[in-house]
């Protein structure tokens, strides 16, 4: 639960707009990275400090910063104030509980989001928020810890031959969101593979286990659903946008990933009535297992009950029985049994118990 | 579940626009036809290689080239660039995981759909995803693999007393999108057969193995309503195109089709209604056949335990029990016991368990 | 099930404006009524055939063309010729299992919709489509048999004190849609009936047969909703019409039948609402009931089974059991399994079991 | 069930407009109240018959004339003739099932409504129909029987104090209105009580009672939602309203009501919650006391069956039993049998089920 | 229950505008506390009377007026007076079971929402209902008793160095609707630790008391709902004000604001699918419970029963039964015996009951 909401509350009264890091500390060591890149050469530096950044503000070439850690305020404050952010935008950065949106003002687009990844082997979700400002030649990522879904990218500015390093800053920050986003098929993938596993467990053996798994899907599920439904707003918003910080040739690619993020939705919907489905399935195998269970009480008892009652009549001793002296009185009597025991298992065979 | 997203994860990272086939690959090798008529002539070929479709470009016969498999993504490539089609989309042609939509440009109206069928025996559903590129004087469909709903609509080409001879390649794009909407009545029909069947199974004996079959309905429904949606705005999309590609008499034809997958929308929500409502009546069929098994068990406990009990009485060995000595004691025991059995046979009868 | 969607497929793939009739022929011949009248006269006619339709179309009294029977193709087709009806429309005649939709060209508006009648004994809804063709001075109703809700309107039509006689085609339109709609009211108010009886039998017995009543309601429900919603929209399109067809002061007329088509989709729903809520208490009253059978067989067996034990101990043949030999110890037993029983009776008194 | 549709049979295919009572008599004869006022002076008279009221149509003086019952036509369709009453609308003040709703004419606003009140004692709901028709100085309000919620309006009117005498007939119909729907706030009061009660005995002793009072709470919720979502519409209309009949400063009271309404609306969703929350708690508890029952079963036969076992090896009567034999052969085997009772208590114990 | 609505119907039929206090008297004495500060100086007084804070009214300086207690309907009532409020708005201040609203006039613009505040200890959710005015250059804030969530505004206020010293009444107002909604993240986020622990008592022991537990966070969600769906109209409302009494430069905190309440709502709706998915989970745990008991007397009964009938079988008197004089009888019968436990046994392992 805790993921959804948390120290948030460390935060409640504060001035808005104050620089306070909310979330937990992820990395030891702020990293800052540069790629400053034109169609015919790329430089790829670490900044040892936040002030190495600033040139690159003025120049014509497009710059990608990349900053891995949010926990020193101080650096994201100076980062801020030379790039002209409003301080609600840092404090939005620096609070990773943020809920993801997009803020648009007439010198950069500002957009915050989950990345979301998956432990393939306990099938663990990790989210991280990443940060994105969008000015008319940079591109500002900011994340909460070094490791992300941007390597392919890096991979292809590295590149000259692809499409991106022709083109501007604007399709920079699609190709960071994109890869987001397409990070979130994988996620669906795995979940849709487990959602499968545990549907072939409820048919072979529904345990407890099984229970416990549904009640994992499920929470991922709404997890997912409140990341991926604001995502939805935000791109249909960065569409909506009319700034010059966009060209037009870009907007066809924002409409793809627009596009990626309602299939990501339908999927989503898809399996939640999936595993709302499953919850349903369980309660009837517990149900039918129960059955199971009675059925085999009752048909015990029915045979045996009624026997031991007649094993109990001659155990009687009543001087008069005269039964008890006929000679074939005892095999009789096992003939008897034999007879009931028959009828009730034909009764039983006839309700199908058997 | 894997059929909800599927191998959609080897893309990710990708550049968008990368073409590159995501799918099964269903067929061998990719056949091209080609159909070109007006309303006096008709050639219908099957082209060795894709170069041969190209003339039909510019020529002002209606062409309709109809592509099967799309594992080659040379072929695809090349007949995108040929014709003109923006990189992202030659990608959606590609990726069979994609969402219906359609997308208009100036020269052409794409539109991505999924083709249904269903197995008349084993009830198993199909799917193959169509893309159809409208242009001025041709239409382009590419399928994964041979094997359609086309075959009507060749049948009515190569009649010219039809009138899809007189009329544009609008109206042969409508044909083929009336084409499919029309199976998706074949499948519901179908399915609409099969819930029937299970409502009888329900009512008659409800095993595991109907639980089965409405979980399995169930899905269907899951996935026909995450086709059947994306459709509906799809052809509300075509209808409110103001393009040139489409004739004002066309229109009409758009708006009976939109109709039809309204249609086709009732009806899934209805049967996703009734399919719901059916889990329901399982569990309570469950609990009635718990109940019963429940009613037995407590009938013969009750009856013979105490019983047991009073024959457990007389075979007790107190040298003292004057009733052991009584000439008429055992019949009149006996006497006692069947007058419980009938009391307690009344109880019963008065509670409605027998 | 099937009520929901017939036929259909046989259609599947045929050029769209195929006359074709899909459905039940419902009755053996065609008829067709013609009445014509204005304020002052009145003419009643059964047609030999289609032809004699034809001259009424130029005629400036109000003319009522009612055909009941689809299956003659022909007829629909020769009098949607003269008439000038969109081959889609004829289609759409001959469909029975056609949405309910309106329709408006320049000369005429359209609509079909379904006709709803109970059978008062035994419940069953059936449904027949009508079809209406609002002319300038001409009303054509087409129905799939016989028999009809609309005899009131023909009554009315036949006295001259009536309204209808002075006003247009349009009210007679808006007459037979009133007559249609109310006759949802008459279907809703048995169905209300039933629901009481329902519920009725819930509180006093609930047996299976209640189980398949509910299911029966809500199948009801799942049907009226389907015809029922498309209705309002039929209804709701009707009213936002700016044609000559409709005169201004009839306009409230059919925003008082638009009102009455609200109520009943309110009252739907909260059938719906109820009916959902039965289904709940079914379930708990079974659970109720193996309550029930629980605690009697709790009761007699926690109370007979630790007699038994003791009877059992006293039935050991130990050479020493010094009981055995205590003159008052079979009737000391007695009394100690009589105090045995009434400790139990105490226990589940208080446990309220009795 | 009936109360939501009844008696609306009785009209079907009668010709739109045609006044005929609709609905139970209530009251035996009319009572027609009529109250004059202005700031400086009020009369009060009972009319002795509807001709007594004309006069007031064209008085400067603000008239409210009140009609408790509806079952005489003649009168209705007087007082609607002589104000200018559109004969659809008489039909709606005398069809008692009418759906609350607003319409607007030149002269005149017409709305219908549910006066609603519970019975303290039985918590019976009881509805009423009410009409207003306010006219430029007049405000007809038309009622099913006598007794009604208007008392304190009437005492308003009384005392010269108020700001209701000082203002027109627009204020005067909205305080008929506000009077209605404060009473929803008494009602929904008193069931907020009611659920609270219930769900106090959900928690103490959940029985049977227990299932038909959340039952009866949820029709109650289903009714008052039918009733108070089209007074939202109808209010919400009011308020849209462009026309002289009502005097700018009387909006902000209409918007006033309309916040209550939805404040009601609020209510009425929450209370919707909570009971159908009540029922999952109420299933939940059956389980558990069928839980608590089988456990009972379960401790008393795994004790004792066992133990009635081991008594009846030793009342087998085999020659050779050489434990019978044994002097302390008896008193060892209630020992052993002790320990078994100690060991099986433990084990549930463990299980905490003791 | 009562929470929703109380008192309300003291109301009932008054005069709309009447200025009666509804609700609990939470304070003894009312307080007014007067602050009034610009960019250099601030002084902090109580005010004896209300009438110390009329001055106020048209200083150039922000004064921000508080007053905790609302019984003393005088005070309100003047001070309404004094500053220009609509009778209605007094009612609505003296009212507090109002639904967060938003009212704008030229001269001011008003807000009611509800502040909640939750208890660690005992996780006892309380409400307070605070009104605030905002005028040009004052705002008033009236609280039902002392204590509240301002603290920390205040606290900025005191302190020069913060920015609400530099800005005017409407940064103000909004910091003290901040302050209210911050407060909300508090309440989630211990609601959030409660389901936390829930969770986890479910998985460990799932015993009744879970389930109040769970159907008290139930209540409170149903609760916040209600209080968090109408402040996020209230806040979109001031957000699209076009007033001057909002600078431009605010608007941006408005939306910070606004943002916050859409988190809210995402987690309280999160929060609902959590804890209905927890009664599912129970309701199977309960059934899986039931399960566990019910095998261990089917696997007690199964054995047992059949081995005392066995015994029964040798207890019997009849006096020819020859197994009862061989030798080896007894200890044959015990070995057979020894083998059906054994079969038993084995069979129910098979089954996987032990």
């Amino acid at each position: 639960m805790r993921r959804f909401i948390r120290k948030r509350s460390d935060k409640a009264g504060l001035s808005p707009g104050t620089a306070i890091f909310v979330g937990e500390k992820k990395v030891d060591k702020v990293t800052i990275e540069i790629m400053d890149y034109d169609e015919t050469q790329i430089t790829e530096t670490e900044a040892a400090n936040i002030e190495e950044c600033f040139p690159f503000k003025d120049q014509p070439t497009v710059t990608w910063i990349n900053i891995d850690g949010l926990h020193e305020v101080d650096i994201i404050d100076k980062l801020g104030h030379h790039f002209g952010l409003h301080p609600l935008l840092i404090e939005d950065i620096l609070n990773t509980e943020q809920r993801p949106k997009m803020e648009e003002t007439e010198n950069y687009i500002f957009f915050v989001l989950k990345m979301i990844q998956i432990n393939e082997d306990d099938h663990q979700i990790t989210t991280e928020q990443v940060s994105v400002v969008l000015g008319s030649n940079f591109v500002i990522s900011l994340q909460e810890r070094k490791g992300d879904v941007f390597e392919p990218v890096r991979e292809r500015i590295r590149k000259s031959k692809w499409r991106i390093r022709k083109l501007g800053s604007d399709y920079l920050a699609y190709a960071l969101l994109d890869a987001i986003v397409d990070n979130y098929f994988i996620v669906l993938e795995n979940i849709g593979e487990q959602i499968e596993d545990t549907e072939q467990q409820l048919t072979d053996n529904p345990t407890r286990e099984v229970l416990s798994r549904i009640r994992n899907l499920k929470k991922d599920m709404i997890y997912l659903r409140k990341s991926i439904w604001p995502l939805r707003e935000l791109i249909s918003g960065i569409q909506r946008i009319e700034s010059s910080l966009i060209q037009e040739s870009t907007g066809v690619y924002f409409k793809d990933v627009y596009d990626h993020t309602i299939q990501i939705i339908d999927t989503v919907e898809s399996y939640r009535d999936t595993i709302s489905g499953m919850l349903d399935i369980y309660l009837s195998s517990i149900s039918n297992k129960m059955n199971e269970v009675m059925k085999v009480l009752t048909i015990f008892a029915s045979i045996f009950i009624p026997l031991t009652f007649v094993a109990g009549i001659y155990g009687m001793n009543f001087e008069n029985m005269p039964e008890l002296k006929w000679g074939w009185g005892y095999f009789g009597l096992l003939g008897i049994m034999l007879v009931i025991v028959i009828v009730l298992f034909i009764y039983f065979r006839r309700k199908k118990w058997l």
